[in-house]
């Protein structure tokens, strides 16, 4: 069945009534690229105003929590740190909390300087990374370069845009020698928006270390559940007076539903009205649709 | 039904009587890395006196035909330019004799010099590949450097040693701006044997390319068709008289079965006796199986 298609100030008070815990997917609900969604800015004080807790829940697994809060800043939107939650920082929650990774264990990293800062929050021991040992690699390739090593305990990957055939070889190499080693990626998008197009992302860079290693990977971001049983280790809340907003079927409301969460999906971003609402709708169907998150600006103005 | 083991000089003779043309895989076959496989060389000495026709047909895509008979020189084998057939050299027979390739558009490699030259040597125009330009990358990622180009026409991906994330969103922009634009693969093998141990192979370093460009490649390599296509434009020979001799099932003995010719499987290489003669074999099943191709040597002595 169709969902609902929310478009009065009746339907959106009864929807925020309904809800104490917004987890805001961030790009297509709050900006378009360098561009803040208009109304966005009162509807997040309003919130905050009421008490109502706001999670910003990002698949981008490049920026600390630290960097996420920057971005909200320079957009001119306020957020604490708490209130952000990218895929860096649920990798490190789940790599300590869930997993209890061994301080005796290294994590080689596929990734940024971001997710490092994460790792380290969380006193977890890593290598690989940023290290210009590994960034800076030139052909020809030395074979030997590539050795086992036993106390790399996993491999995590993320967007990395040094990647190269050194960073992919001793990945598989750990993964391969070693069957306790886990693969874990902290998304899988295989694309990623910016200045108007699609770029390679983060999923379509760690392809190539699943493929050679023939591994299952483990991967935290929208929509697998260990994104929120992350979320869910460090903040406390009611799942059924929560709401995940997003504009992408395939991760944000897939994650709400993994989740057993209601969702809302905004328009105006990557689904087109057909998939909800055509002859052949999606599988994926969210609990309610609206055209924009800053519509519920209305609800701010005087009656 | 289980295939035929053939142990005696009776059985081997039979089968040689059978074939003018020997298809041959080369790492498990012919050489195990830097060793010369016992027996071998008296046996292509004797096909090539008895006026057999040998093809070495392997998936390398990163050398050229030249290159490839470097390698047979160096190992005391002996090999003519013709008897040499890599996925780099198929790739260019492909583009040129089967795609028409327009000799106003230009190729964007993923690959190597050995790719290149075989390019060149059908006067296909290409770019990326060896220039300095797209190997010596260095974050921060410049995302005005990823402009649509419609004068490429394809793009071609082979082991490339330079993998870098300014290739990958080059090749993603081609094919994402331009529908015209093939993705062509010289092969997909997840990972490459070398140095006693496995790393990621040509495959796992362009399944990115497929993945975040949502494009269906075409795949030159064993065990696709098209690399036999490519095989007979260039050689005229009997395929009812021909034999695929390989040691893997998935590689060599599915391009035999995809291309209807007779396979014959060596032992000792990559695949373990029970996936054929166990209880649960695999669906791939070859015509014949041998223990070496070597042992095809007794045929040279004196009864």
């Amino acid at each position: 069945m169709a969902p609902p298609f929310l478009k009065t100030r009746e339907e959106y008070q009864k929807l925020v009534d309904s809800v104490d815990t917004f987890l805001l997917d961030c790009d297509g609900v709050i900006y378009h690229g360098p561009k803040v969604v208009p109304g966005v800015k009162i509807v997040l004080d309003m919130f905050r105003e009421q008490g109502k807790k706001i999670i910003f829940v990002t698949n981008n697994g490049t920026k600390s929590r630290r960097k996420l809060k920057e971005t909200f800043d320079k957009l001119g939107l306020g957020a604490t740190i708490e209130e952000c939650f990218g895929s860096a920082y649920a990798s490190a929650v789940y790599l300590a909390e869930v997993l209890n990774f061994p301080k005796d264990k290294q994590v080689y990293v596929v990734g940024e300087e971001g997710l490092e800062e994460e790792l380290d929050s969380f006193g977890i021991k890593h290598c690989g990374g940023s290290d210009p040992e590994d960034r800076e690699f030139k052909p020809p390739i030395v074979w030997e370069d590539f050795k086992p090593d036993d106390s790399v305990g996993a491999v995590l990957c993320a967007f990395d845009s040094w990647i190269n055939y050194k960073k992919m070889a001793k990945a598989m190499t750990y993964l391969r020698n070693n069957p306790e080693c886990v693969l874990i990626q902290t998304n899988t998008d295989p694309t990623f928006p910016t200045h108007g197009s699609l770029y390679p992302g983060s999923g379509s860079l760690s392809i190539g270390i699943v493929n050679a290693s023939k591994r299952t990977p483990l991967v935290i971001g929208k929509p697998n559940k260990h994104m929120m049983d992350a979320i869910l280790a460090h903040h406390k809340f009611d799942p059924a007076r929560a709401l995940m907003v997003g504009d992408n079927l395939l991760t944000d409301i897939e994650f709400g539903l993994n989740s057993d969460i209601r969702t809302l999906l905004v328009m105006g971003g990557v689904t087109p009205n057909d998939q909800i609402y055509g002859d052949n709708p999606s599988k994926t169907v969210p609990t309610f649709v609206m055209e924009s998150f800053g519509d519920l600006a209305v609800l701010a103005e005087e009656k």
